[in-house]
């Protein structure tokens, strides 16, 4: 019985594509929904692909993945990028958050955005973070990535113009645990006009700012989308 | 001793001003707060300010106050409004919802843009919401204000190309009590590119829609927007 | 000492059997259990019963049990199936709620009663519930699993007359781990008359539906179960 | 702007109307549904109508109000009941649990269902619960609404072979205050079946109720119910 | 360093002594504490003593060490027992809640008390508790077990004279993982007179049935205690 | 219909009355209630009665109530106490534990026995604790209320024989606010032994401290109770 | 009977006085407090001691109160105040916290300390903190009042040598209300050595703080402090 | 890419360095953190450093490295210390806590501050701490550790005049398990002027305390610590 109907309509009608959430799925069912996709002849965004399970999936689509490790997703089938300059900037408050910098960043990649990564830029230290605003300041959207108590969020918030999206991460202890603390800091940031996604959800981050950007795209009146930073 | 420094700068810094948050604070401080105002020569939006704090601000800020009681949010000064065809659709899914609807629509025109309203509009009666779908999908952003289990973020998201900024609200009974229900719903949705703001916060979603928007515009090389939808 | 006394009675008062809930059980004490089933001649169904557990059963209870290791549940003993048409339809969300749909499903059939799945129509691809509207309105009962937001139950309350059994899964991430999130949307649907089990308690939906579909056939007067779809 | 557009359609589709959850609606939003009602032609319930705002409903409209202070609902407009005898036991663990009692037996009887209140027969006092144990037995669906720990839920659901709907009743101190516990007993009973809808949400499960007795019905072949008790 | 300081005096203060909670305890750390025990001529009661960990125990202390896998606990030491008949009704209302009973047991025997065991009474099928009220009303303390929803504990409360203390278990998924839901079921109990100790805590609800048969004792005038069951 | 069935079997069952809890009752409802107590003769106790409640009894009870504000508690009918000289310690953490202290005290009595508080220990200020150490041995059960961090239970539990009961007291702001800090930290004591009951449950305390104090009796082998202290 | 026994031993013992929380008590009790310390000559401080509290307290006692209506507290009796300069800093995110910045500068300076309140200085207009972080960088303990998601307490955490001292306020709405989020943000906090006291506790602050001075002096070898910034 | 900015400057602007936080780093990024270091010749303390995990260090810099299993720390480079007599007071509540006490200890002397671990102190064992408060009193400040209900924390508050920073320990079961109730023990605490840092956060707890101990040298007006215990 097939278990997996794919949405390949959802590109067309939201602007970003169906991605494949691989957790708890098993190697036969990732084969079978990467048939479906080769049959129609489209790239597929696979995310949450733990190594052992990567491996697991069947030869001949094998060939056919590009695999990273570290963001934990795979690109099946070729995808033609035309990548904007300056497309969104993705900054994170600490070492431990960049598997998710580079899950929104894959994401966006996919879709035919640039981003670049302002790495360690935590505001216990927040010369770092000050040294790199006139940079950040160039960007379209800013995808801000921190666990602990999440403060990064609200600074951001008040120094730049673009949207903010915070993505909580999931790193810490004690209170911060779970990334608890640092979505509910985003929530109540200081700061108007932050917005939140899910904890650890750099997927959900970048599809957000494809959204933004798209609609910016459309406001330009072109379907290729122009160069701003 | 001056217990409020305005921040006047951060309109120029972040494309939004800075409001008074008016619950909490006395007849008093919001007057010194008015006199700052005034003496800067610049308009200045109130939210949260219920009925009878607005009675009890001094008489010479009064005669400049325009103040509505469904949003309990006021103006104060004169904005010159040039506002866009089709800025942010803003969406309810009860009746209840609409008080934090006209916070947001408020604050858009605050700041120069357009708002519609689309109300009652909860997928327990889904063909409400497909009946207006065409004229939803001519919106840059979308505004989605749900209480109970916020379904609605969603459906939305899966139907509309535009970002979708979420709002939760407070209205509901048991477990849907204080909104709590709904935010999760609209952070954990299965539409990717959903993002949230804190629970009843009309006025945050609003900034945000803002802030893409500024985006769009600044992508189309002018300070006027132009029309979209 | 014997640790567990047989509720055999259970049928007669309830309509349901008693079921074996194995997780946290030793090999010792399954066996135990089986053989009070054989000994009074009664069919018994197992639940959360990992393979490593089925495994270790004694070898004369082994070959009559029927194992299923998607569902991890296991019949012993023979059961006379006659079951009824267009029972209860099992709705799922997403492919990693098949499991538990399963669970349903085979506690469905363990008591006389069919069951259809209808895998993998989440609200974020609408078009995939609509496609199949026709084809649920003829169940008597609808199962419907989701997790992550669990819009999917209002959605469907909101468009079929049969009562729906609302089984959250703890599939997820960040605010969504665990399944709470799908548990209390349930709870709060906008559409009336949807009913809750606790999270991933397929067995229970179950038992909910045939105490529905009982007392349907007991209105109707006879012992057997009519045709309905 | 017309902030309620009515569902009329929803008891064709799902055989319970939309009612008006009155909590946060003005006087004036009341009163221009129950325009939209008069000029349909179609009878309304009315829940959580707190007397103050019933008696702010314009004269015109009140006259037609049939209003019950205990349950906080009002039916607007004339309904022919031709209710079921024994249709559904709606039986509470307090006094206090009362006012929910009614709020079901109300919804009941407003869409053509008699309903008998068992009232005071919480576990603490067992004999009292098996003293009408007999009687209990002779109904199609029960509804149970308790507070504090909600024993009630698991002790009828070991008992009876109807379906039992579980309705969390908000009155407790300490831990139990709110109606939590009660809910989540409901979930976690020991007796499988029980379903649980919403803290203090006696509408919800008189309509879950409804949702069987209809569907019992349909199995019986015809729109009038036959008589079962 | 002495990272242990024994406080041998506790019996002779509150009537029971210190136990060692082996959990997160290295053996050198256990080996350091029972050398003082030896020292002292102390027997010593060890719990949540898991296997590995006991094994690892140096081996002068292993021969002294009377270890018990299902209660995870150990008496290290030799104990005069002079039991008391009937001393403590140890209730339980599923097979997985058995662990803790044996540590609840062993603990009173280690203190000198007697202990039996009802297993398996759980409220879902009321007729296993019922027939054996009259056994368990001649027992001076119940201690009644109990995942899930708990319910076992209000049931008992109105049915015995005896003090109820509950001890919620940590079996369960769902809502009523970790025990919370059977603890907040005890607290908010509708039968007066229920105490309650912490999930999974056998030993406590041992020490406390001691400090009350001990109290009894010194009612009686002496310090061993009377028959009374 | 008579809404309320008084269990007045219950003091034989279990030793202790059935009382009537007033908050959410309305005056006929008490009324009715103390209507069916005067008929079968039987004293009665009311908690939780406010005062205003109180005044709107019908005229005919109130002069056969004994009301004391402080405790919110009502004795109706006349009691025939034959008190224990040194039945139970009530210790107080603050001046603000008193309400819950008056409660409990005069439960105690209500069922004969006498009732001694020591007010004003918290640990803070240790030396009041032990200044009053030798006096507070000399009890059979110690009921201990407090709220804030509810420190005071492990320290009375490591220094007493007594079966110590812990009440916590919703008193208290921030985290401490509604009783849950102090409650979560009787059930984690590491002074083992100590049982708790629902914040602010003075009356639950008492029944369970009779409960222990009839057991004592039991053992003696008589029905009155016999000095202790 | 006496219901408060005064710890005056507890300024020699701790350095910071016994101070009478109001909150909860009747004019009574806090007369009998006042008799107390005006019996030995004490001065005394009152906290969270609301307007209409402060005029039911007898006349005798009113003469000598000296009532702050923001911070609520009050002062009994004569202080012999010699300040410190430069002692504390108490720095607010926003007007609402004002109330607790000033019950911490009350508690200070009834103890003889000085503090000086930045007002307004939160990070959403950083450049707000940094114009005034020469001035605060003189102070030797520094008490930061938030609500919100409390960012100024990292923010702060990184920029000052001095030890940090958090007020999470519970100024706020939606997932801030209450002040939880702010606490949480205070203990997961990115700038090691940030520390916490409970939601809005600026006498808890304040008492930290003199903790810290005192030392501070201690180590000075003398009782009167000297001047540091 | 770099993605890790070492913050050397703040050691002169807050008095403590930036150590590195090893948990959910990869020995590639601890190597390049280390590198670093090196380059700019200045010692590092690294915490939550797993014995695995160390080991996968490069060899260049394990010989550098002095790493410490029971605390995960470890210190690369050499330090000159110059260690305060009597600097802080480490108490623990139980030998469980002692790999807290050490990090923070270690902590401390990469400082240049002495620390004095007291263990096995906890309350129910009450003489073990009054027998060594007097040498308790000696030092400047104390660092508690405890879990469970961590009524440690209260009972030392009340005792000495030093500050007392509580480290909530997560060590526990049931309720207590994560340190929860420990940590809102220590907020909620009856004894002002307690301060917390997060659950296990032993380097925080240093980190405060020498923050603490510094102003009080710079009070002092010299740059060296003077003796004070």
């Amino acid at each position: 019985m097939p278990d997996a109907v794919l949405d390949f309509d959802r590109l067309s009608r939201t602007g970003v594509t169906e991605a494949v959430f691989c957790s708890g799925k098993t190697p036969a069912q990732i084969d079978y929904i990467l048939g479906q996709a080769r049959a129609a002849d489209r790239p597929m965004l696979l995310t949450r692909l733990e190594a052992d399970l990567a491996k697991a999936i069947s030869f001949e689509y094998q060939t056919h993945l590009d695999y990273d490790p570290l963001s934990r997703t795979a690109i099946f089938g070729t995808i033609e990028a035309s990548p904007l300059k300056g497309g969104a900037a993705i900054v994170t408050a600490g070492t431990s958050d960049l598997a998710i910098a580079h899950e929104a960043a894959r994401t966006l990649r996919f879709h035919g955005f640039d981003a670049s990564i302002f790495a360690d830029v935590g505001v216990a230290g927040l010369w770092r973070l000050q040294q790199r605003l006139d940079e950040l300041r160039r960007f379209r959207v800013v995808i801000a990535i921190a666990g602990l108590e999440g403060a990064l969020f609200s600074v951001l918030g008040g120094l730049v113009a673009a949207p903010v999206i915070a993505v909580p991460s999931s790193i810490g202890y004690g209170v911060s645990a779970g990334g608890t603390v640092a979505l509910q800091s985003a929530l109540a940031s200081c700061a108007p006009g932050v917005v939140a996604v899910n904890i650890d959800n750099g997927f959900g981050a970048a599809c957000a700012a494809i959204a933004m950007m798209n609609m910016a795209s459309r406001a330009l009146g072109q379907t290729s989308q122009g160069a701003l930073a």
